[in-house]
């Protein structure tokens, strides 16, 4: 048997943790906060229990419909931390009915009818790498239908005149690089879910990516996209530019599955970058680093990346002194020495108070070497690429992510009032053991994007009530201080109570309700991510 | 009384051509062209008869609200060619009844209350630049005001640190500049129309800019916007990036007047640039100039203007041989030197081809002087600034542009198709008096915007007839070689037959009107506009 996804952990079955190791791991959680964790076993696919599947599938749609457990487990949830604790525990209350995996858009537009004919609740289904709860629904709403894309994984056409290329949404991030690698091309898209997420999730979720600066979202590289839907299919049409009412494609992306099944997108692409350029700098305090990264962006040199550490990420990540903030620039191209750019860039940091050896600026000339392995940036990168396969599942340890954007003029206290706010609600919650750090993972002239990180040492069994008091004021002290409840990692269901549902206009929702009331009017797809009907 | 706008010409009244200056251009054709052209005088607004106003303005708007001739004939049209012949002729068949002045949100709110209530047809109006028919109807729909936004013309805040503003909608493109300049900003969106248009009307529909790459339309300088539709306001969050469903401002920018009245917007301002650096290339043909500016592009230097002429443009506008193109590339900057910017691009150009002097490369390293003033640049710059003031107007000559955009895989034969098509119904209309060009206005990655621009010796009195049969030509020929309708120009009614509804997905169609059903259910809102209800 293939090496498959593990039905709990964020890794494939053989990158499981070992309970060696998680004893190990049990044993230092246990001496570091004096409390006894207890490591359970690693879940056994054989002990789970679903409840049987509540539909039949017909001959129609047989040949790519499954109902296996792996398939009902593996598809029950997405990689939320909470997913993964519940998946950890076996605690399956909604698994879905049937797993269906279409070969080509005949047999999606065959599934969805199916679905649509008999009122079936239906989830478009990528990488599952949604942290969200944008996937299968954790309550019950009736027979439920996930359709997963993963056999519609093909680049179908390159234009190598254009710089595009047809591609299926169904494609995993490495293996869609595989395929655009020999002509030399490259999406260069990196979420930190690349290896397990898709084209399609990332043009439905708004997916963030690899640049820093100017194109920072998978919106403005969606040239045209292909969506089915209850109502039949949403083709636009291939342009470069246009100015022809409302963009069509930008009422899909974002859409969360809610519209319709995303096949195919003609994407822009790019030649492969050889010419590159590196500095890490560092600034006495995260106050003067964000000033510097504000000056930075507002001079327009839109490098690729343009990242701040606050201190407590610079010392744990890249080994500064916990004062001391960390800001990585970097420019890279296919075509041209960026040597001019990453002086210009340096220059504008030192004159914002950075330092930074001229050794320790890395340019490349089109060897197509890695600038940026090496000294502070390696060592942040290292740490950022690393993401863990389970072993501190249900160990108690509660950790997770938000990320928002909000306006440089508000900047300062924004940030303060976020980490007093989350502050209290970490000390409710956990008491002393917990930490709160924040960087910029993309920036713009009017504003950063910040992306706070948190973990407490909570109690073995309530992780996920734990963590819902803290998301909860996170929701709450983000939408409040102005800021988005999202930058690049979706809405779903985590995000509309105490966020999204205050922070987008009112005749908004309306108008996506009607919408899909159009598109979807059985409203069987991906029900309660972003509206209630 | 103050200097007005025509009611007919594009220009104030008083810089309103003579019946001499027309006497003498009327001869002059009669001469090149052997035909009798006759200079009609200049129209009197006292000659008009108009309907009288079909409905009463009640006490409760009555004092922002005219029913004057002036107000009611200047408020008829936009700014097409048709409509200017049509206003020259004082052919006002459907006037509005009633045109409202609102001097702030309030009183818009009011007004279009009292117009929902009534169910009156109710156009939006900015600067009245329109060339797409996308203001007040030529048919009658029944009683109909003009809300017009020229009274909401100031800047609100500035917010430097973000380098943002708060505007509203009524500001003209002038009048806009000069409230930003004291504190050195400038929002740098210069359409063609600039002088006599809107910040409200250049997000109604998606207009282009200044920037020639990278950021084209308005569209990625909104931050958030404010509109009142007959459902109430929708006003959404100013943020720099987000990523929470789809984008409620995407859904606002390029409505075209038929969702809701935009009263105001942050928008992303800037520096006013002070370093500079632009070169004029000449290309030996029209496709080497086209393959080079594809290269230009796709190295990602982001040029502020990277534009070509072809040959016969070239020549008209440059003095160029009639065989050469003209590519012109410049940079800008408020902050740091573009010498390198413009060497590499003078580097790729001449690799593909190109003839530029090192005496023709301007670089300003600061002191702000214009650097696209001389030479063949500088030419072509007056030629393009220069905007006719209806000299020609009812003079049997026709003219007009249509734009578009196209991927690069499709360009050379999509070129050839465009000529053809559209030179056999030039032919046809006009025999051997007619010209067809063409310019890049703006470039992207992955295609060109090509701007056509023909105009034929036709026959008085025919004019609006033979514009349409060239017109209805261009729409199909574009429409057919795989491009957009209208690049910056927006569909209002005159794009849509043979053209924008054979163009969008029929579902985004259906999606627009449920979303007007929702916003404006009566319909009065810019009815025939992008769709039928």
């Amino acid at each position: 048997m293939a090496d498959r996804r593990s039905f709990w952990a964020w890794c494939l079955e053989s990158e499981e943790p070992t309970d060696e190791d998680r004893a190990a791991l049990a044993a230092k959680l246990s001496k570091r906060y004096g409390v006894e964790v207890t490591a359970e076993p690693v879940p056994s696919l054989g002990d789970a229990e679903l409840r049987a599947p509540r539909i039949g599938v017909p001959d129609s749609v047989a040949g790519w419909c499954s109902t296996t457990t792996y398939d009902r487990a593996r598809y029950a949830y997405g990689a939320h931390f909470t997913e993964r604790v519940r998946a950890f525990n076996l605690d399956f209350p909604n698994p879905p009915d049937a797993v269906a995996h279409p070969r080509d858009d005949t047999e999606v537009e065959a599934t969805l009818d199916w679905c649509d004919a008999n009122g079936y609740v239906t989830v478009p289904y990528g990488g599952g790498s949604s942290v969200v709860w944008g996937v299968t629904p954790h309550d019950d709403l009736g027979p439920t239908v996930v359709i997963s894309l993963d056999r519609l994984d093909r680049v179908l056409e390159i234009d190598d005149v254009s710089r595009a290329a047809r591609i299926q949404a169904g494609v995993f991030g490495p293996c869609l690089e595989d395929q655009l690698r020999p002509s030399g091309h490259t999406l260069r898209h990196f979420p930190q879910s690349f290896r397990f997420s898709t084209l399609g999730g990332w043009i439905a979720t708004r997916s963030g990516g690899h640049y820093a600066t100017n194109h920072t979202h998978i919106d403005d590289f969606v040239e045209s996209v292909r969506m089915i839907t209850p109502a039949g299919w949403f083709q636009s049409r291939r342009l470069p530019g246009s100015g022809a009412g409302p963009s069509p494609d930008r009422m899909v992306v974002g859409s969360e599955g809610i519209y319709g099944i995303i096949t195919e997108a003609w994407m822009r692409i790019q030649r492969r970058p050889v010419f590159r350029a590196t500095a890490g700098v560092t600034f006495g305090s995260w106050q003067e680093g964000c000033e510097a990264v504000r000056h930075l962006v507002q001079a327009k040199l839109w490098p690729a990346n343009l990242r701040i550490l606050d201190p407590a990420e610079a010392r744990r990540a890249a080994g500064l002194d916990g004062e001391q903030a960390l800001v990585i620039v970097s420019f890279e191209s296919a075509e041209l020495t960026q040597r001019h750019n990453i002086a210009q860039a340096v220059e504008i940091a030192r004159d914002s108070g950075g330092t930074v050896d001229d050794d320790d600026i890395r340019v490349d000339d089109g060897t197509g070497a890695p600038t940026g392995r090496g000294g502070a940036v390696g060592a942040w990168r290292n740490a950022f690429i690393g993401v863990g396969n389970g072993v501190e599942t249900s160990l108690g340890l509660v950790d997770d992510t938000f990320e928002t954007a909000i306006t440089w003029d508000r900047w300062p206290e924004f940030d303060a009032e976020i980490r007093s706010r989350v502050g209290a609600a970490l000390d409710d919650t956990f008491g002393p053991h917990h930490s709160l750090s924040c960087r910029f993972t993309h920036v713009y002239t009017d504003g950063p994007a910040p992306y706070y990180t948190w973990s407490g040492m909570g109690a073995q069994g309530s992780e996920i009530a734990q963590w819902q008091a803290v998301k909860d004021e996170a929701n709450r002290a983000v939408v409040d201080a102005g800021g988005t409840v999202t930058h690049h990692h979706a809405v779903g269901r985590m995000h509309r109570p105490h966020g999204y549902d205050r922070q987008r206009p009112e005749l908004f929702a309306e108008s996506v309700r009607a919408v899909k009331k159009r598109l979807d009017p059985n409203g069987i797809l991906n029900p309660g991510v972003l509206i209630d009907p």
